[in-house]
This record gives structure tokens, sequence and C-alpha cells, in this order.
């Protein structure tokens, strides 16, 4: 496998001879350009960069720069490429780096990042997941252990200036509802620490001040942070520009439905063995708005779950209508409840639901006022039993071991 | 298998002997006792009591009498349950009954009923659905064929006073938000219609003015319409008064995640054969708040799907924060797109979403401002290749086959 | 479902009306013609017509009288049928009838029909297995529950006359090779017992002087004993007389790769609802001279094996030239001298491996001079943690029960 | 991952520092000790050592000296094993080497290796496969890809003395009954080519003259072939001599239940992961005989099969008693009988079996005189629908592809 996009990871994200980014701009030029066809390897770095380390303080977590993140190789250009395609791109392989046998997930602060459980958890805490082959254990989280379906949590093609200034303009109108919320409701633009690849000089900076941060998933996909997009399936991606420029980052080894730790699934460094083709003006002969894919056929099978459901009521008791978000994090709470019986701390039963291969469903939609949601958590990635007998449950995790803390 | 709870499906709901109820309330008599250990099987009605017939007339679907819904079997006693236990109920088999091999899917007239999509498609329209062994097929929808998960859409134990007070409370304080929208943003209890199983008299009244409707998922379970409920799995709910009084119904022959369709999935009356037993104080052993379950061995194993992605920016473009149910439209209304384009009207594509074993996940959900939902659409359902190629999509549906319409 | 045949199994298998045989021959007239496109159900009588009984005796078993075996119902003629057909036969559902909730597993005394493992338990044993739903468990064989594949052991078309002759001097000529042996090396032609349908007279008596024996699997499928012929599943028959003709019977609740106890799977009797269709000339258009068939995507998924391997190396050490038979069965050898070390008798081993889903795969058969075959036991089938550690097998099973034996 | 053993593929097999060795002694020196607990990266060779190149000639398959295979990377020893114990080997991944990104299956002639279908396919041919991540296909065999589920063909531990002569007493009786034979019955020792690894002189001498070939599995699991040893799998090896001598080798990237082209799977160099520690006194304490495993959660999950049907009747009409080996091979020539309906040749859809996930089942083995065995091919692997229709096949293969001939 040819590789496209090498990288040194000694070197920080902006000494990479322009190959990474960390905005989505219509201008940023193509880093390399490949053939329909054509089959290759990008490294990437984690999505911050490197700076989270393998050790035992949260610190790091903490003080994190988020204004930096995500880092992303590319764009890559497809000859012949254009506004209106789809360009296909296979999956072929997703791998660890032979120096990096490791990643992280954490809890951010509310302050720095915050995150779906934030108010319940509001203090930076982190997790180191040691890999062996297809394997993952922390030396944080005892008795636990999975195989990873490792993916890229953030890929997608280059916005059109137009999609650009569209999502510009979306994600201002609701920031302006409440600009001095913590954490803010939408990252606007924002030309500190911005990356914009081989753009240089006044160009650079101009799209710098105005290129997305790439926070959020988008019309273009981006930071879907969909767990099954693993080794082995297909994504059909809009292209808007000419070449479609394609950049991809944000690996993760493993990552439960919602990534609800934010900081984020088993975060890591590694390569994407990517194939490109193109459906010429796929997007009008599907209809297609958002990408779309097929599954691969090689992901862990697990098959025995234990799974909680939760209802739009939230943590106060106060009824909301349909709320799935409100719903799942009901089903959260109620799981980390269940393990927090075995011995875990509450910060690591999070860190469990947002690593581990756990399935979020939306299973009820319709009946007013309260939304099902359902959570899958596998039983096999326990070294112990965890389902439910008429003599309740044994508090297995009795050590000393947690999650990393602050100093 | 002894018939516990055997039914006249020629009579009317509140002609069966006090079998039947259609509110929740702690008050109501047990219609028979168990013990733990004991199977038993329980017959059920559709959940409108007979009111939609298998015909090709919508008029069904846009007339019901939604407060008569849901009809339900029980409550049944467990010896020996108490407040604070788990009633372990293992759904041995579900199954159709002899003379009554179809159901039925709608869509409700806004007016009267609504559903998730009901401001794409307002009108009310049906589909009816034949059984041929483990498969479905509709006359009104061509092409698609597959093997449904039958179970039950709702079951549960009956709530405490305290419990049911709880629950009225926490939805009238949301209806007086907007008390005059339709559809309503809940349903306050309703004398009309109700049917209080073998409660008569005064208290039969005064249960009526004051219980719980059955249509939303609550912390007892109730209307959890998840489709995944199937024979094989094993649930532990919550007792809130003494024998527990086990109550079920809304038999689904299948159903996709959500029910979007919300009339519904494709409703069938039919039987539940299940096993009981308790975990004593189990809710404190375990840290229940809402049930729990473990999913079957046995339910179709479908693998090649075509999964669509949709973020919470609505169809009028405006950003939503982390909204996952306007994610999962879209990811819905993206699928309906792909599928007219084979040639599907868009209530039929909708219909097929709403009944067919499709997958809705919350793939993510912290990356501001921006959910992300997909809809999980297997492709061995349809009897031509569904995948985006190279050529565009056929036009499959060619005929003027479309769900029955109102006259 | 419309019931095509409908037996009494209050009575014996020849006062069923001419609905039932229990030999192969091209004279047997059709009791039923059916178009292709059509549903309909069959009733079948366990394949020994009723001869072993919900006990604790296995003196049924020891005298069972096997000359009656396997009584089918049928044949079913289809409309327009004529050799060289394919008749598609789908399996659209099979299920228990409602007072035959039991199924029987036996070892046959090794004079008496013998098995797969006869000479390491010769002596005749049985054990009963009770339905629960989807599940069945033995009160002979403790802490083992599982979800059954429920399928016909026997299913297949009528043989044209040229064919018939082909087995029986085939046949013929393997028992020539050592005529004495027992038990014997095949089952020729034999009047006794013989139930020839709605043959009548002398053309009764002819034919069932040269019927074949339904006992082994033949170029029409027939006794192929296959575990995953299950609801769901779709096959393809030669047909080689006018009508075709097809027969069916030897229900199992359950059944594990090879059927290797012989009296047999769990066995029961039942119904199967199926739908027919034809491809003309499909014989020749696919080459096809054996049946071929696709399954069900409704299966019990059991992940979690234990594999034991077997080579082509005999008990008393001599070396086979890669002998599949002598490989599996030193694999099913090796799984019973594992499982005892739980508790289990021998026998109960051996019963287990026969009736529950085991899987047996032929895995290297090249690599001389031993084969290789392997035996899949789920051990999720298990109540108790079957798999090695460190600290060695526990003795689960410390009780007194087991298998029936004869007085 | 630490590589324990690193080889030089531009090297020969001898010239690898006494890495390698190709036949089984117990006097092999262990080439590294590790502890148990330890993960290390195991390099080893293709099974010929470099015979056969990625080219268009199959002449080096039909000169290939079989006298050198299989070239293994071992023996490690693991400190504290004793025999009797077990030796816990977690392959933790199994993968490719960078400048190696394709593999080799092929026909051997019947002179020189043969297979199981010799007779029928007698000369040399061969398929290269290319590697595209996960994906492999051949320019030799068009309109398949597939998923591969790489493994070890070959593993296992080192034998005592008393062992290996059980093993050559009894091969050589059984090549005592046809000393003649073309292909031979089994192979005897033979010091040409033997390469004994760190042994020298004299003792090297000695036991290359009694080492056992590696060619058949046998007690100590060896060359099983099993495809489903793949990363994610555990395997328990007997302990034979002093610190155990794990050995590995014949590494596929994909293979079909049986490895019926005998030449083989798809063979390739590449690397193990893997994880050891040990069970004392296990094989006792567990009562086992050959090797037993756990299979992995990660592997590749088709669904959707075609299912061949064999018996123990022969191509010439014979009848034999239950014999799989006969069986298996009608259900292969069936298959291939299909295949060439869509214009496959046959040794293409020979290698097709051969290298795809095929799976082989023993489906029924008491139903005197027949054996029944099933061939399942998963029909996702092919680019068009393969399944039987009412019109028949289509000439997909249209095209000159073949596999390589000799010249």
């Amino acid at each position: 496998m040819k590789t496209l996009i090498k990288l040194d990871l000694d070197k920080k994200p902006w000494e990479q001879d322009g190959l990474i980014h960390n905005r989505w701009h219509p201008d940023l030029p193509m880093v390399a350009m490949v053939k329909p066809g054509d089959e290759f390897r990008v490294e990437c770095m984690d999505w911050t960069g490197g700076q989270i380390g393998n050790n035992d303080s949260a610190n790091d977590v903490r003080d994190v720069d988020l204004t930096q993140v995500h880092y992303l190789s590319g764009p890559i250009g497809v000859e012949g490429a254009e506004p209106g395609d789809l360009m296909v791109v296979e999956i072929l392989d997703v791998g660890t780096l032979d120096d990096y046998q490791w990643g992280f997930n954490g809890l951010f602060a509310k302050e720095n990042g915050g995150g779906f459980l934030t108010d319940h958890y509001p203090e930076a805490r982190k997790s180191i997941w040691d890999f062996h082959g297809i394997y993952t254990t922390s030396r944080h989280i005892p008795n636990v252990k999975f195989a990873g379906i490792m993916h890229p949590g953030l890929i997608g093609c280059l916005p059109s200036r137009e999609l650009l200034e569209n999502w510009n303009a979306r994600e201002a109108a609701l920031i302006a509802t409440d600009p001095d919320r913590v954490p803010a409701l939408a990252l606007p633009p924002n030309p500190q620490s911005a990356v914009m690849g081989r753009l240089t000089g006044e160009a650079a900076v101009a799209a710098a001040a105005e290129g997305a941060r790439t926070v959020p998933p988008r019309d273009h996909g981006g930071n879907c942070d969909i767990k099954n997009l693993t080794k082995g399936s297909k994504v059909f991606f809009p292209v808007y520009v000419k070449d479609g420029g394609l950049s991809m980052g944000d690996l993760h080894f493993s990552q439960g439905d919602g990534e609800i730790t934010f900081c984020g699934a088993i975060e890591m460094a590694g390569y994407l063995d990517i194939k490109v083709s193109l459906i010429k003006e796929g997007v009008k002969k599907y209809g297609i708005k958002n990408p779309i894919f097929q599954p691969s056929p090689l992901s862990p099978a697990y098959r025995d779950y234990l799974i909680f459901e939760g209802i739009s009521v939230d943590e106060q008791g106060k009824q909301h209508y349909l709320d799935v978000h409100v719903a799942y994090r009901q089903a959260c709470l109620n799981a980390i409840e269940y393990l927090k019986k075995f011995g875990y701390s509450g910060a690591q039963a999070l860190s469990i639901l947002g690593t581990a291969p756990v399935e979020g469903h939306i299973s009820g939609i319709v009946d007013i006022p309260n939304a099902c949601a359902t959570l899958w958590l596998p039983t096999e990635i326990f070294d112990f039993d965890l389902k439910p007998n008429a003599d309740g449950p044994s508090k297995i995790i009795t050590g000393t071991t947690d999650m990393a803390f602050t100093s």
C-alpha cells in the first residue's frame, strides 16, 4: 500500500509540510492528487495533535487547547471529481502505528469542553488504553477487555464557499440565542491556532478567519463519530469543490454510540488505507443530502447485551417532549448506577460507556410525551458475570484503581 | 402452555370479562394470580381493540378513536411480589392467532394522532401486511419482504399511587406550556372510553378519572415500543404494588427503531408465552430506575445495511443544539428521498421505515452543536439491489400500487 | 394458513386416511395437489409414529420397531411439475402442536439401531425435552437450556423408477460386502411394516417390496438431517416424477451437526408451513445433482463456542487415511471427556452433542494422512462457565440425575 | 509489540539464524524464552519458504519441492511449562508484511502433491491474490472479492520422544498398506531438505532422520488448517516437553473449510502477535487429548449462503458407508458444476472453494449408509447474484481470464 500522506509524529502538526489542517475551507490546496480506483495509505495524528500523554495525570485533559482540534490529514484530490458527484471511499484498513500502541479517553472539565454528562462529572479525568492486537485494556479500569472497532471519527470533503457560509450563518444564529453559555452552544470560526495546510500568506489569514471549526458533523459528514465506519466499510460523500478534497483524522481504536465522553473515544494516532472512486452526478441521481454508507462484514459481533432504557424525564423529574437526548442521558445514567453496584467509580463507568462498543438505539420516538432510548452494553467485555440474578451483585472491583485525576 | 388470559376476538374489549384495561391505575384488581416459576399464555387484542380493518381504505385510520388505546391484557399478580422487587419476565414466545394472519400499519392524520413526520405526511394512510410464517409482505408496498421480530410494544407493572401522581403532575406541567397544541404535547387522564378491567362502580369511575393514559413509556416500562423485546428476551421490571400487576398488549409483528409511523408498527392481535420470577429487593440491589432487559439469541440477523446519516439541522436549515430527534428525522427523510428514486411513494417509503427491522442509532451526541443519528436500512428486505452504483438507480416500482387512501 | 394435511395423533400412522407413508416409491399417489405459489400447512407425526413415550424408561427406545420408520406426510403434487424441474420449497414456519410440548432424544441399543458412538455407548438410553416457547430443557440433563432450530430432518420428492432402482442396486452392493454386520451397513427394501399411503391392493404389495427405506439421505435429499433447514430457509429439490410428490417428516426441535445420537435429534410431532413454486428445467439450467438451499435469516446466533479438534487416528491409536468420520468421532469423544469433568455422565454429554446446536466442521481434509474435524460447542447453553481457566473445572452437576435407563 | 522472531525474507529459510525448522522433534533447542503473560510478535515465511512467485506461470507449483515444507518459526519456550500443562495461546493479531501484499493458491499436480480433487484436476495451476486491506481479489479469478480470515495454518508444541515415536509408528503402518500409492498415503521422516533450527552436527543429523514431517495435523495440533484460528482466538495446547516449544507458520490470508486445494489456502508470509500463559496440569484437569480453542469475536460475518449437499455415493455411483470424505467431495463437485454455469472454469471454481470463507459441515453421519455433508458458499463474495431464479443463470464471466497454467 503506497503511503500518500506520511507524518513525523515527533513533530508538531504545523511542522508536517502542510499535510495537516484543522479548519474546513474551500480554498485549502490539495496536498496530493489520486485517480479513481487508486488505493493508498494516509497517516493521521491523534485529534489533539499530541497534547495528551500516556501517563497518570489528567492535567493535560484539563488544560487541553481546544482551539487546535481536530488535526486532519489532507485534503486529497481525486481527478475528475466535480461538485454534485459522489466520492466513494472504501475504508480498506485502519491500523495503529508501531510506536503508538496506546490511546486515551477522558472527561473534559466543564469549563473546558464539557460533555454529555458534564453536570454529573464536571472534573477532568483520564484513562489510558493499551492495545494488544485487536484487543484493548486500561490500567485505569480493571476487569474490562474488548476488541476495538477502529474507525476515523472524522472524514469528509471540503465544503464549497456557499456551504461554508451556510454553516457559519446557521451556527451563529444558534450561538446568538445564548452567547455566554458554558459550555458554548457552538464554536464560531476562530483564527487562533488555525492550521491551514498549504494555504499561505494573506489567503491563509483570510481562510482562518472564516474557516469552519471541525467539531460538529455537518452536511458533508465531517466529525460524525460513527463507530461503524471501520475497516471494510464504504462511504458515499457528496463533492462540493473541484477535485473533492477529502480529509480525515480523529482515529478511534473503539467508541460507544454517542461518544458520550467527548474526549472522546479511545483516541489514537494511526493510519487509514482507502480506495477512492466516483459516481458522477451521484448527488442528484440518488437524492443525497448527507453521506450514506455500507457497514463492514468484519466487526466484532457481540451478542449478549444488558440493555438499559431511558425516557425523556430528566434527573430533576421534569417532563420533556420526545427528547431523545434526555432519554439517552437517562439510559446512560441508569447504566452507570448499575455498574457502580459492582464496584466501579462513576467516572470509570462513564469511560466504559464512552469507549466500549455499546450501542445507543432510538427505540420509540412517537409515544408522546416520552422518547425511549436504549443503551446496549455488551456483557462479554467484562471478565465477570454482569447479569442480574436473585442474589444481587457482587462487588468485584475492590481495589483502589481509578481514572487519573488532576493534581 | 396453559392459557391464563383467553379472549374472544369477536367481542369488544369491554366485553372480555374484565380481562382488559386501557388505563394505568394501582387499584386495578388482579385478573389472575401465578407463582414464581410459572409459565403461561396471554392473548392480546390489537392496540385499537379492532378498530382497523383488513381492507383498502384508510378511513378507519383517519377516524380512529384514540381515547380507547391501548387495550391491555391483565393485570396478572405474582405471589410474593412486593414493591422494590424486580419481576423477571421471560418472553418465551410471541405468536399470531390462527384467524388473524395479518396486521396493519398507518399514518395518522395530523388532526388525529399525528406522528414523527406528520408535517410531511399529514393525511391518513394505511398498509395491510399479510403473514407468511416468519415473513410478511404487503399488497400496498411491493418488492419488500422480511422476517418479523414479533414483540409486545407495551408491557409493565402497575404503578403505585405515588408514582401515578408523579406521572400526572409532570405531564400536566408539560401540557400547560402549550395547552392548545395540535397534536397535543401529552395526553392527560380522560375518563372517556376508559376500560378499567375488573374495577367496578364508584371505584372504577374514580380510577378512570385519574388513571394514566397508556401512550408514553414511563418509569415502569409501559409503551416502550422496543423492537427487540422479542421471543427469547428477558425483562426485569420494577414492582410498585403488592403482587406486581403485570399487563401487556400492543403486539407487533415487526417494527423499525423509533416506530416512526405511530400507527404504528405492524399492529396485530396475538399471544405471549411468558415465565415470571422475582428478584427480591432487586430495585435497590441493582440500582434500577427503568426496566432493563437481555435480548434474544433468536432474532433476524440482517447484515447488509445502507446507512443514512442525519444531523440536527432541520428541514428549514435551522440549527438545533444536539437534538437527536431532529437528527433522526433528517436521517429518515434522507432515506425516504433515496427510496423514492426507485419508484416508491413517500408514504410507502415511510411505512417501510416504520415496519421493517431498521435500526436507529444515536451515533454522535457531543460534537456541538450537531447530534448525528443514523438510520440502518437492511438491504436484504428488497428483492432488487438497493445499493448505489455508477449507473444510478433504476425505477423498479413502476406500477400504480400505493398505500390505501381515505375516501 | 390452510392445513393441507391434518392428522389425528391419537391414531396410528396407518389410520390417517392414507396421508402417511414410510417408503419411497414412484407409484405413491399424490394425497393433494397444489399450485405454484400456494402456501399451506402440513402436520407430521414424530418419525417413529408415536413409539416413544414421555416417561422415565428407555425400554421403548430399546424395543423400537425400526422397520416402521420414518413416517412421512405426503406426497403432495404441484401442478405443472415435471422431471428435470426444480421444486422451490420455502419453509415459512415450523411449529409444535399444542398438546405435544415435548420431544425425545435417545441412544439406540447397539443391537437395534446403534449409532455414531455405539461402541462406547451400546445401551439404550433416553432423555425427554420439554419445550418452553423457543427454549427447551430436559429433566434428564440439568444445567442446559437452549433455543431450538426447528426443522424437518427429512424432506424430498419421490424418486423415479430409474432412480429407485439405482438406489437399491448400489445399496445392495454395499450390503453384500458384509451381509451379517451388526448394525447393518444399509437397509434393503423390507415389506414388513411398510405403509404405502393411498396405494392399495397388489400395487401396494409390489411397491412395498421394492420401495426404498427412508433412513439415508440420497440424491433427492430425503433424510439429510441438516439442522439449518429451519423456518425461513428455501430449498431447491430436483423433480423426478410428474407432479413432483413432496413428502416430509422427522421434525426436530433441535439437533447438532451430525445428529450423532441417531435417535436422534430432539424428535417431535409438529407442523410445517411451506410455499412451493417451480423453476422449469432447473436441474439442467443450474447443473443440480443434489438439492441446494439457502439458510434462514432467523436462527439462534450463538457466538461463544468451545471448539474440540479431532484427527483421523482412532481410539485404538490406528492411523486412518483422511477419514473425516473417524476425526469427527474423536472430536466428539474429546468433548464428552471434557463435559464429564463438570459432572455429566457420558450418556448425558453425548445427548447434549446430539441435541444442542453444535456445529461440526470439516476443517482440514488434505493434510495426509490426517483429516481434521472440529466440534463447536456453544458455551451459552450452559448456566455455568464452561471455559478453561487456571483453577480447573468445578464439578457442577452433583446430583443423581441421569438419562433414563432400561429396566 | 516486541518482535521476538524477526526474519529476512530476502534470505533462504536455512539462512535465518536457526529461527526456522521444518520437522517436529523434541530435541530442537528453544530459539527464545518468554514468561507467562508475555506478548510478542513472530514473523513467518510462507509455508514453501518462497518457492512460489507472484507471476502468471504455474511451473513453480508443478515443480515445488515438498520435502521442504512447512517452514516454521520457533520453537519458543515458556518459562515454567512442563509436560501435562496447557499452554494458552491468545492470537492477538495476524498481519501481512509491508512488501508482501499478495498470496498464492494452487492446485498441485497429481504426481507432486495432489489434493482433494486431484483425479478431477490433475494439472498444476495457480492463482495470485492481491491484498487490499481486509479484502483480497485475484487477477486470475474475476468477480470475486472477500474479507480474509487471516490465521496460522500450523501451530503447536514440540512432541515428546514418546509421542514422536507413536506418530512414526502409526503412520508407517498406514504406508505399509499401500507403499507405492501416488499420491502417498503418508509422508515418513525424510532427512532431505530437513532444516533443524539450532540443532547442529550429529544431533541434527540424527533428529532429521526421525523428525516428523509437518504435513498432517496430529495430537498436538500442528497443521490443523482451521480457518477460524484467527486474530482474537485463544488456543489451549498440550505441553509435552520442558518449556513447551511453540512453533508456528503456514499463514493464510483466507481459507475455506477443508483447504481442499492443498496448495493451499491463500498462502502468505506475515506475522503473528501472541500472548502466552499456562494452565498447570491442565491436560489432566480438563481431560484434553487434542488442542481446544475459543473463536474470535472478530470474524467476517457472512449471512447469505448457497448450500450444496453431498452424500457418500461417489462419482462412479458407488455406495460408501458413512464416508464424510466422499460426501464432502460430492458437495464440492456440485458447487463447482453450479459455478461453471456462470462462466467460471472448473479450476477457478475449485480455487474459490479453497480460498474463500466457505464452510464445510458434517450434517448427518448416522443415517446408514449415507453421510451427508454440506458446503456453505457465501453469496456476498460475488459481485453478481449467484442465487437460483426462474430464468436460469447468466453467463457472467465471459472473458478469457483463467488460472495460470504450466508451460
